[in-house]
Order: structure tokens, then C-alpha cells, then sequence
């Protein structure tokens, strides 16, 4: 294989790519922006060296801890469970929640054999353990696993005394939240739910 | 800057990739498909290192001469004009051209100062001149600034006694030859007219 055609292969990895864009994004790379390409590999190597999980939330941080788990200023007492960062970051850009996160690994898929275990489910039960936590608000997607992630995490935290609430189902069904408008998240949050 | 930040900004350089895109393509990468963040700055590296321009047709190459170059077995009294790699690939994808190819590096552009000089065409009249090519297929876009090209280009092969033709108007007007199907792409080289 050449050159070219490994790039193509390597570009459709990303998600979102076919064939022919990453055709096009190779050639634009070869033909226009030998820099960007540059820069786009440095970017990747450093990313995959430096960006790590928090060890408190599981975000992606480079530091120990993620710049929310080490803000004081926050309300200890709420603790949001999302399932990516991006829905984090989708959560954050509402401006209207002022705890603190944990971050799940996906969301519970029997189908693909993603379990309790894989997804962080314990670490989540320990972190929302530390005695200041007083609500859990489950953030995760209102797709079918989405729901059942929340629902075994809501079961999971009443067996030990802890409160769990739901986003309200202003999130549309069936979408996920990272691609939900900001007002929408915002309200749902307002309208959360006892589980 | 974080080296997240870093990650998709530099993804934001890539053709059709938006803000929003990147930032997908980010967190998949460092969440789920870290060998394929590896693999992809690689075959960046790989091919920003070994991919060369054909010394006589000016496609991609990795070697001096691109494997259609020395195919000794093409029409040499055929030469195809088409703007980039990636028009040279779709007119090799239609199976229905037989001669060489000289690329240029994209078009005739006055308002961004792209002239015939930055596209090449002083080689493409050397590379024509070489006592064998009977007949120059002008394969650019058929848009506004393609047609100019052409233009410009016939204009200067007929002053030195060389006879062009330009694909058919097969081709939708206003489109690139690259999205165009290879159905039409076959017909206009057939229909192709003298200029
Ligand atoms: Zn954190
Ligand atoms: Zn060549």
C-alpha cells in the first residue's frame, strides 16, 4: 500500500469519514497544507501522550486532577453522571449547573457486551460515596441504553441511601446530549426528576 | 492551550471539518481509538516524508515517475489536463482513458492571484511538445475559472501548433469533476469537442 492510500485508510478511522472525504482531506493535506498535516500529527501524538482521565470524574485531563474536580467553588453536594466527555463539555457551555461530574465510559449495552463493570459503575458508586454528596443527577442519553444505564445506576444508588434524580425528559427521545441545544439541557436540568 | 484543544483545532484544518466535527472526532479518538490517533499522525508523517510530485505528469508519487508515467503500454499521442490528483483518480476510475495524464496545480484564479504560472502550465507546453502527443484533452472544471484555464491553455498549445479538445458538456456545469459520476465523466470524454 502507498503512502497515500495508508493516509486514506488512517483518515477514515475518524468517525463521521468515508472514503471519498478522506480522500479529499489526503489529497487537500498532499496538495495545499503539508503544514496542517504536520501540525495534525504532532497535535495527535501529543494528545494520545498527554491527555489522560482525572482521577476523580474520569474527564479528560492532563493534570491529576481535571480544572472542575479542583475547583473549590463548586457545589459538593451535586454530582452529575454523563457519559462522555463531550456530553460534559455539552452540560457545561448551559451555564446552569454548578457541581461536580463523574464520567462514565459509554453507557450499558448488553448487546455489545458493555457492561456495569466496563462503563466505571463502581468507581461512580465510590466517588458518590464521600459523604457530601447529597444528590446524584443522572445526565445519561435518553436513547434505550441510555435509560438503562440510569436506571441500574438509580437501583445501584438507592441500595446505598443515596438520592438520584433524572434530567427531565425536555431532552428530546432518542438523542444525544451532545447534540441537543444548550437551552433545552438547561431546562431539562431545572425539570430533573426523583428516580 | 490544552493538547485537546490543540487536537481539534489542528483537525479544524482539515477540509469539511467544522468546529463541532473536530471536537467529535477528539474525544473518539482519546476515548476510544487511541492506536488509530497513533496510526493516523504516522501515516501523516509517512506520507508528508515520501510523497513527491511525478517529475513528469506532477501527480502524487513515491516514486520519481508515478507507476501511469511509466506504464509504457498508454496512448502516448494522448495527454489529459486535469486540475489535481484527485480528478486525475476519477478519470482513471471511469476505465475509459488509455493516454497519460499532466496535473496541474489547480486552476487559473485572477482574484486570488493565482496565475499560470503557480498552476504549471509552462511545464505542461514542455511536457506536450515531447513529438508524440497528437492530441491535449483539457479535463479542467467545468466552472468559470476551470473554463478560463481551458481556455488560457488552448490559446497557448495552438500558438505552438498543438491541437486541444475539451471534455463534452456532459459534465453539469458548475460542478468539479471529482464529485461528478464516472457514467457522465465516460460520456464527456467520448463527445469531447475541439476547441
Ligand atoms: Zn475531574
Ligand atoms: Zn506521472
Amino acid at each position: 500500500m502507498t503512502a497515500l492510500d495508508q493516509l486514506i485508510e488512517a483518515l477514515r478511522r475518524l468517525p463521521g469519514v468515508g472514503q471519498k472525504s478522506a480522500q479529499r482531506m489526503a489529497y487537500h493535506l498532499l496538495q495545499h497544507d503539508r503544514a496542517g498535516a504536520d501540525a495534525l500529527a504532532r497535535a495527535l501524538q501529543d494528545a494520545v501522550r498527554n491527555v489522560r482521565h482525572c482521577e476523580r470524574c474520569h474527564t479528560f485531563s492532563e493534570t491529576p486532577l481535571c480544572p472542575i474536580c479542583a475547583d473549590r467553588h463548586r457545589d459538593a453536594r451535586l454530582l452529575c453522571v454523563v457519559e462522555s466527555p463531550a456530553d460534559q463539555a455539552a452540560m457545561e457551555r448551559t451555564a446552569s449547573y454548578f457541581g461536580y461530574y463523574f464520567v462514565l465510559q459509554g453507557r450499558i449495552s448488553p448487546l455489545d457486551g458493555v457492561s456495569t463493570r466496563e462503563i466505571g459503575v463502581d468507581q461512580l458508586l465510590e466517588r458518590a460515596a464521600d459523604g457530601q454528596v447529597e444528590e446524584v443527577i443522572l445526565a445519561t442519553s435518553f436513547t434505550a441504553e441510555g435509560e438503562a444505564t440510569a436506571h441500574v445506576l438509580a437501583e445501584a444508588l438507592r441500595a446505598r441511601g443515596l438520592r438520584s434524580t433524572r434530567l427531565a425528559r425536555g431532552v428530546p427521545v432518542g438523542s444525544e446530549l451532545e447534540y441537543v441545544d444548550l437551552g433545552t439541557i438547561a431546562h431539562a436540568l431545572v425539570d430533573r426528576r426523583s428516580t
